[in-house]
């Protein structure tokens, strides 16, 4: 827990490069921010500004209940409640600083030595997933993935698909853990997968902890409609981050009340509650139901386009005569392409790219060590992650550039391919 | 940590007797909330809409820096240095949500089973404490506490005093922990018992982390000058819930660069940061030094005629037939007082008084399990803490209503001393 995953190398490399003013504009296709829709941060702008406004005293000068305010919590009931007809109450529901301090706490309570000493790790069911994760586990070892199946989907196309059988193999474990859609690749979880990873969870008795940061209900950056579900091993995680507010680390569990009760002992005992005003300005838009509004007319529309247009310029830039492909798509805020030609390494081309002053994130990052199996050896060093999020003209730059580098990659490896 | 220490069945009677609206008003004088002065509210609420008008999308919609936000690193950096003539930077610095999640990361980090299987627990070095310390502890029996001398001050006063030797005999520690001025006692340390403890660190090589909630330089509530020290092995805690926001937790910690880089690694891994937009109007507080006003004119001087209220009350409304004690305080928001008599129970005091639509806290939790030393088995339960921060009718009722409680106490235990 004391030190930094790779991906921070990443971010003090960007941090350099701010600071390096001589030369063109620097191109970052890594950020996991979401993009500043200015009718986005105009409505969260306003929504902060009325709950100031009617809420200070009771928000920010006393201290407030473990599991959220009583304003959040309820907005959560009704808003959950009436947009899924689930019948939960207060019980099920607990706001935390973050769905990072949530999936934190967790993996503190459910993974870890056992009464016999067995490691129990996180699981990660479906890697590529998010490298936040990997920070996750107080124990060494604590954090195990299962390598996916890929699915060939045509000339520049293709999906992972959960890996049952190698799930089935993993012989201890304290918890599951997937971002649904998930970052990176975008894919959201098939109904008979999200059955087999019940049914693990069940046979294991353990959590299935699914993480909608960019899902269902916001900031619905997903095109299958395919409801967060109710059930007694599922805890579900919702945040606004990606809907607006990345700064400000509010998000909430929704989950069986033996399984969410832990996490309000454990928030009580170690941060006491999530920030109370900005709490208090979520509730205002879930009880609105403004966070509707910016979803479905501003938020999915705008990553539906971005990602549309990124799809047609890699199919203009990259050469054809290229082996890559893009992982298909049903939401999230990222491309993931994999280029599978032994010449490629996606460290090599991070430094290439960073030489040209842009930036993305090699995919390596996303999977979890150790990194020598076979699968990682090879597939696992061929992977890229781009961000959506920036403005249009970086995206597109950034693909040209990537073009570019990718045929000097080819070229300075003697290859012919 | 997935279980509730004993104060919050406190916090759950106070909530009952909310719902009961049938006869007279409840006095609390449990909380811990700081008092509402209305000048401190509105200086933070003008605070607030400052920094939302200048700094919103800076501060909300984008990811930040795990160390804190770029504006409260250098506003801390620079009010220290100035206020303590320091030389430290932001090396020295981090900022997490409350000081209750940084003394949870430093427990974390330096407590538990070290390489040799030796738990190294979480020790207090002067009882009674913060009771939020003991739920710090992931592992059973991971924290200890030093009982104190008690030195006797005159009639009806008296102190707790280090018991250094006491203290040289814990044969294993992970870290020291201790609020100053303390919660409930109101004790600062003195320079000679600071001086042990960090010899004390230095023999075991652990840190000594120093939660100045009540203290220096704010709020201030603290009548001896003692500044904050910086030592090789001393970690210093400091929040702004006491000042005016506890409902936000913004807190931060300022110690040597190899103590507070892990805590940074530790934040970015468990919660990314601490939210923005409040950390931003702490920065703004610090820098134009508005923090000072509050401080000097308003908050410190209101503890201070508040304590000097409650004193004279007490002495009116306790019998001096009673071999009560006041606890001698340098500053914080309580009155500690002992009662020192067989047929005294702080629980059972709390029983009778909750029947009289009143709330105290039980001394018995501000010390550490096991309660049955023969120190605690007696001293240890005839202790209870009043708040200094309900409003002024509501403590001298309550000292009133005190007075009655122990006097019947006194009669239903059939003695006549």
């Amino acid at each position: 827990m004391s030190r930094l995953s790779g991906i921070r190398s990443i971010m003090e490399d960007i941090a350099a490069a701010g600071r390096d003013t001589n030369g063109g504009e620097w191109l970052n296709l890594s950020p996991g921010n979401p993009s500043l829709i200015p009718e986005v941060v105009a409505a969260w702008h306003r929504l902060v500004q009325e709950t100031l406004d009617d809420r200070f005293v009771e928000s920010s000068t006393r201290y407030g209940p473990s599991r959220g305010t009583n304003a959040l919590v309820e907005a959560v009931v009704e808003y959950f409640n009436i947009t899924y007809g689930w019948s939960i109450g207060p019980e099920n529901v607990v706001v935390g600083p973050g769905s990072q301090m949530l999936s934190f706490i967790l993996t503190t309570l459910h993974t870890g030595p056992d009464a016999d000493d067995v490691l129990r790790p996180l699981v990660l069911p479906r890697l590529p997933d998010y490298t936040g994760y990997q920070g996750l586990g107080l124990d060494a070892g604590g954090v195990a993935g299962i390598e996916p199946l890929i699915v060939d989907d045509g000339p520049h196309s293709f999906h992972y698909a959960v890996d049952t059988e190698a799930l089935a193999r993993q012989q201890h474990m304290g918890m599951m853990l997937l971002s649904h859609p998930a970052n990176p690749t975008g894919s959201s979880i098939e109904a008979a997968e999200l059955k087999a990873l019940i049914g693990t969870a069940e046979a294991h008795d353990v959590p299935l902890v699914v993480d909608h940061a960019y899902g269902e209900p916001f900031p619905g950056v997903v095109q299958t409609r395919l409801a967060p579900v109710l059930h007694p091993h599922v805890i579900n995680l919702f945040t606004l981050s990606k809907a607006g507010l990345p700064g400000e680390r509010i998000a909430f569990a929704i989950g069986p009340a033996e399984l969410i009760d832990p996490v309000v002992s454990f928030i009580a005992n170690s941060t006491l509650h999530a920030p109370q005003l900005l709490q208090n300005v979520v509730a205002r838009a879930l009880s609105t139901r403004h966070i509707d509004v910016l979803t479905t007319r501003y938020i999915k529309p705008y990553y539906k386009a971005k990602r549309a247009m990124a799809e047609e310029l890699l199919t203009e830039a990259l050469p054809d005569s290229l082996d890559w492909r893009l992982h298909s798509s049903d939401g999230g805020m990222f491309c993931w392409l994999t280029i599978d030609h032994d010449w490629f390494d996606d460290l090599k081309l991070y430094e290439l790219l960073r030489r040209k002053r842009m930036f993305i994130v090699p995919g390596r990052h996303f999977f979890v060590e150790p990194l020598d199996t076979p699968f990682l050896r090879t597939h696992g060093r061929r992977c890229v992650r781009l961000s959506l999020s920036p403005d249009e003209w970086v995206v597109a730059e950034g693909i040209n550039r990537l073009g570019e580098a990718l045929e000097e990659l080819r070229a300075s490896a003697g290859s012919g391919e």
